[in-house]
Order: structure tokens, then C-alpha cells, then sequence
């Protein structure tokens, strides 16, 4: 069987209004990629968006990236996993690799969430969830969320003050990384005070709104060498689903999907939690990344917040996690996140990290989440020297 | 390398007003394929889908179908590559079991169009070119298509009348197709004289609106015949892309697309067009039907619509095309047609397909279409015994 290199990446910076169109974004961040890798020769492009449909009222995003690139002819198309797109987007980009039929690959994803009001983008990130049966009752998707932070909170007797500190961390990486979208340092105090969005989320609880695209460049590991000196191997890349709607699951408070790929993608690719390097989890909302911790196997359940307070995720500690500033402070454009995690680990696992560096960086493991835990993809990639 | 087979189809009726959701359409196709397979294990489920995001304001549509199927925990998404995303979904879940990542999975598409207006479907088939660029000077879908016919009529010096024989074989065909969407006779003078939708193309050149599902269970070779005596070899699943826009490219009376996805294919599957018995292609208007039997080579340019009025298209002539109907006459529910002509060809080599049975089935060869030739998904499948 085939195994699949990363050989270059390519990001464009994430930003609240980017005056930038779909296929410019995403022009940018694969243009990137390319010179990266140095490739020509390309034979597949797939692109994680969720929200083009709706907002841009624009489909079709494989042809016209394709054609913005000058690269028409590949195999092409868009994926769509809601906000994990983009993570779903690099595991279509790895099967077609190892499928034999494709060698080098384009995979990453674009979205653009500026210039829309906020209603549009409510109802636009509501299309994660079932429309008929949840969208119809009026809950938003940060709403949901909340259910989800409020549940967690009591069963596990966890404050709000705990869990605050993932933010804080994000903000705190973000500050090293020049494409992020937020370089403000925030402190617990200012997490809990800042304006409530859905009780107990408050303002810096969730992720922004903004513009961006992440791609990286895919190819068979045995000609990975010709094109450069470091590539990252993909150890593992699992997609895993489950119910789509809160109130279809016995749980709330633990994404099964999580558990369901990361399960697969560490027996994929050899490895236990305590293997990884570092890690980039979905952290779209507070209380998702102190779960990310948990159900990855980092920790115990209600524990996730605590190896946060005792530093265990800072970029010296055991496991390093959202070394760029996560979704929190990077960015969120929805579609793309997955794609930007794998890319800032590659980065990270050749040295290539700048200030957002974490010392030996062996093994990195990504986790990106659509809707509330209903499909995500879980990405373990090992550095090859 | 592995080889992959259809194990299983299943196929919801195209009707113009279905009165039922996304989920159920899909689910009704998926179950039926799913009782063909006599499979309980699924691994994967890809769904193509065009319009949901813009029509239905609902996206995560493998989440969504995976959980009313009661298989939450596969790896899903939805493929979208316009029109073509059907047939491209089938190529996503080829490749899928190819990598080796995957066993049993299913593959298809869905698509409501029924309820909305006019102007809003228009818009939505718009989304399949470049909004910006293109969609901005207000032509339409139908327009483009129009643009290309005209093209074609000129440079061939083919008459309105040869062309409309298509349409007419296909609305003949689905007289026996019971799922078919439209069970009408037409004539080629019926045709000519139909309202005028964009010049020259009248209604009876133009599919119709509807809704529908198919879908089709893969597996690879060595397990297929654990589930059923009669496996359909995917001989090869290519899809090839071509300059977004008509404007793009040095001559719009050919699709290169369909040139690059059929020579991918011929060459994977070890196949010539004449050793194709039947074929299903992407009639979305009539002249489209016409130049996919000269691109895929089964003539020369110019030389289509001659092929049908000598009867070699029809099901006891050298090339059955469009055996259920087409997209004329079986319907074409954007997003999920390709499927639909997996799952015909599929039945067609398994003995399976009624009335609209042809004889000597032993290869048959797909054409999907995204926008105007910007994305196209060709498929050979080979009966195994």
C-alpha cells in the first residue's frame, strides 16, 4: 500500500475582511503551496468550503479553482463536511493518493465569511445542523454549543473559569503568528467578562468570523524526495460521523466521533496519545477544545481544562496544542479550519514554525469537527529525518 | 491494486414534485441499494449534491443522510462538482475503496428542485459557472447552453432537426423506464415547435426540473461475490476538468473535459469505444447529448446527431445511448444524474433492466457533466461473469 507525504503548504492570512473573492483566497494559499513544493505537474484539487452555496451563491469551486490556477484538466471537485471541510478535504486529497490513480494533490480549503450580516452567517452556520427538525425550532448554532458547554459544566463540575483558560492559550500562541486574525492577549477575566453570546458562551468563548483558504501539497511518499528535502508523512487521515443533532445522542458532552477517528487514525498510523508532539483541535467554542483534549485521549473526561491550567499545552509543555492560536485567535473560516491545522503542523514538524516553534516536534495530530461533533477528521502526520 | 465493483443499486423516482426532504429522497434511494447489496457493514457514504446549500439552506448532508440511514459513525461527506456531482460522488467513493481505507461504501446523489421558483432554480443552475465574471451579465444557464448550440450548429453545419432526434429517442426510452420523470412521446416536429426557452433551444431540447436519488454500494472485487453472483466491474472512474467559463476556451463545440475523462477511462479500463455495448450520456440539453457521442469518440465531430437518426443509439443499434431515458426523459435532478446513469448501466449488465433492457450488455460507459463542460465524470463498468 502507498503511503502519502505532505510536500508543501500554503496559507493565506486569516482575516475579519480580506477583500478578497473565493477563488482569490484560495488562489493565494495554494499558489503558496506550489512554490512550496515546487511541483508543475498536478493531477487532483479538492476544496473544502461549507458555506458558497449560501452566501456567495457560487458552487462548482473545483473548476474554478482549477481554472484560476491555470490547472483545468485535474480531477477536481468540492467537499463538504461543514466546518470540517477543510479537514475532510485533505482526507479526499490522501485517498486519492492512495488510490494509485492520483500522485501529486492539491487539498485545502476556502471560505469566505465577510460582507454577509449577521443573520446570514447564523442561518448560513445553521446548515450544519438538521434544518427541518432543529433549524426550524430557532436555536442557533452557538446556541447548541452552549447546550453543550452547560451540560459539560454540570456533569463534570467544571467552572467556567477553567475552561476560559483555552482561550487564553489560543490568543497567547496567536500572538507569534503573523496570519492569524486576532494578535490581542486576553486573560480569563477578560473571557468571562466579555459580552454573553448564548449563556454560558460569551464573546471570547467563540471563534470569529472571517476569511481565509489553507492547502497543502500531497504526494506517494517514495517520490515525495524529489521535491523536497522534508517531507511529512501522513501517518493517518480518518473521517468519522455520528448523529447529526444533540438530541439524537445519549451524550452530549463527548463527541463520539472523536473517539471513532482518532481511534482509527491511531491505529492507522501506529500510535498511542502520548506519541504526539503536538496537537491543533477544533476549538470553535471554548468547551470544544477542553473536549478535544478528552476525547482525543489526552486526558480523562473533566479533566481537559485542567491540563490547560497546568500548562501541559503551552508550547514547552507535554502536549503543545493550538500552536498557532487555534481557531480561537488564527481563525475560523468554517470550511477551511481542518486544512489550516494539517498545514501549521507540517510547519511545525520541519522547523518551519517561526515564532509559533515547538521543540521536538515528532508527531502532530489534528482534529476538526463539523457541526457539533456530527463528522470529523482526525489527521496524525510524523515528521521523516 | 485493488479492483472495485457495484455490488448493489438503488434508485428513487425522478418526479417533478416529490413532497419529500433531502433525507428521504436519499434514503429511499440507499435503502433500496442497500437491500440489493444485502449489506449491513458500510464504511463510507458520499453523497452528490448541487443545490442544497442555495435552495434548501441546508449543508452537512453526510452527517445528515448517514444518521437517517442509522449508519452515524462511517466516514461521509458531500461531493459537489455542479452538475456532474452525481457521478463525481461515484469517482470519491471508487477511490475510496481503492485506497485500501474502505470496503463497503455507498455512492450517489440527491437533489430537490421541486418548490421553488423559477427564478430561484435559475439562479441556483447559475451557480455552476463563475457568479462574478459570468452571472453578472445576467445570462442564464439555459443561455450558455444556447450559446453552445448555436456554436455547434454553425460550425457543423448541423440543422435544428438532426439535433432534436435525441430528445426524441431519449423521451421514447423512458416509455418503459417506470421512474422515469416525463412518460411522453415526443417527435422531432414536436420539439422544434416547443416554446422557446433560449435560442435555439426550445422546451422539448431542455431536461426538466425535478427530484431524485441514486445510489450505488461498491466493494472491492475479492469481497463482491460474498454479497451477489452478479458484480459489476468498475473498470475505470475518471474525472477530468476543463476551463470554467465558455469564454475560456478556443472552441466551445467540444467539451475537452469529456475528451481527458474518456481517454483516462478507455486507458484504465483497457477499452476502445467500440467495445463499449451501451452508454449513458449527460443530455442535459440536446446538442450536449449529440457532441458527448462525438467526444467520447464514437464518431466524428459533427457526426452525432447522424449517428441517432441511422438508429445505431437506440437500444438494437451498435451504440444503445440514454437506455432509460436520459436526463431528458428519466429526469435530471442536477446533483444526482451521474449517479442515476451508474446505477442504469449497472442494471443494464446484471440482466436487470426490464423493459428498458438491451441486448448483449457487457460494457457500458457513463458521462456526467458539471456546468458547461467544466467538470465531466466518466465511468466504465464491465460485467464480471
Amino acid at each position: 500500500m502507498r503511503e502519502v507525504a505532505i510536500i508543501g503548504v500554503g496559507m493565506a492570512p486569516v482575516r475579519s475582511t480580506s477583500g478578497k473573492s473565493l477563488s482569490e483566497l484560495f488562489t493565494q494559499a495554494a499558489l503558496e503551496a506550489i512554490n512550496d513544493a515546487g511541483v508543475e505537474r498536478i493531477d487532483g484539487i479538492y476544496v473544502g468550503n461549507m458555506m458558497s452555496g449560501f452566501l456567495q451563491h457560487q458552487e462548482h469551486l473545483g473548476a474554478l479553482t482549477a481554472t484560476a490556477l491555470g490547472k483545468e484538466g485535474v480531477s477536481t471537485h468540492k467537499v463538504e463536511g461543514a466546518c470540517a471541510s477543510g479537514g475532510v478535504a485533505v482526507n479526499v486529497g490522501v485517498k486519492s493518493v492512495l488510490s494509485g490513480l492520483e500522485d501529486i494533490v492539491l487539498a485545502g480549503g476556502v471560505e469566505k465569511m465577510s460582507g454577509y450580516s449577521t443573520p446570514e452567517v447564523t442561518t448560513g452556520l445553521m446548515m450544519a445542523e438538521d434544518r427541518l427538525r432543529v433549524g426550524a425550532t430557532g436555536i442557533t448554532f452557538v446556541g447548541l454549543n452552549a447546550l453543550i458547554a452547560r451540560a459539560y459544566m454540570h456533569k463534570y463540575n467544571v467552572a467556567h473559569e477553567s475552561i476560559a483558560q483555552f482561550p487564553v492559550l489560543c490568543h497567547k500562541n496567536a500572538m507569534d503568528n503573523p496570519k492569524a486574525q486576532f494578535h490581542k492577549s486576553v486573560s480569563v477575566d477578560d473571557v468571562l467578562n466579555s459580552p454573553p453570546v448564548a449563556d454560558p458562551l460569551r464573546l471570547f468563548d467563540c471563534s470569529g468570523i472571517g476569511d481565509g483558504s489553507a492547502v497543502v501539497v500531497l504526494a506517494p511518499v517514495d517520490v515525495a524526495k524529489e521535491y523536497t528535502d522534508t517531507p511529512v508523512k501522513v501517518a493517518a487521515s480518518a473521517v468519522a460521523s455520528d448523529a447529526l443533532s444533540l438530541h439524537q445522542r445519549p451524550d452530549v458532552t463527548v463527541f463520539e466521533a472523536s473517539r471513532k477517528a482518532s481511534k482509527r487514525a491511531y491505529a492507522l498510523a501506529h500510535k498511542k496519545p502520548e506519541d504526539v508532539s503536538l496537537l491543533e483541535v477544533h476549538d470553535a467554542f471554548s468547551v470544544l477544545g477542553v473536549m478535544a483534549l478528552e476525547d482525543l485521549g489526552f486526558t480523562r473526561k473533566g479533566q481537559g481544562a485542567a491540563l490547560v491550567k497546568e500548562g501541559e499545552c503551552e508550547r514547552d509543555g507535554h502536549f503543545p496544542t493550538n500552536t498557532f492560536g487555534g481557531l480561537k485567535a488564527r481563525g475560523h473560516p468554517v470550511g477551511t479550519s481542518g486544512a489550516y491545522q494539517v498545514a501549521e503542523l507540517a510547519l511545525q514538524l520541519t522547523n518551519r514554525a517561526g515564532k509559533c516553534q515547538v521543540p521536538n516536534a515528532n508527531v502532530g495530530l489534528s482534529q476538526s469537527v463539523g457541526g457539533i461533533g456530527s463528522t470529523i477528521a482526525v489527521h496524525v502526520l510524523e515528521r521523516m529525518d
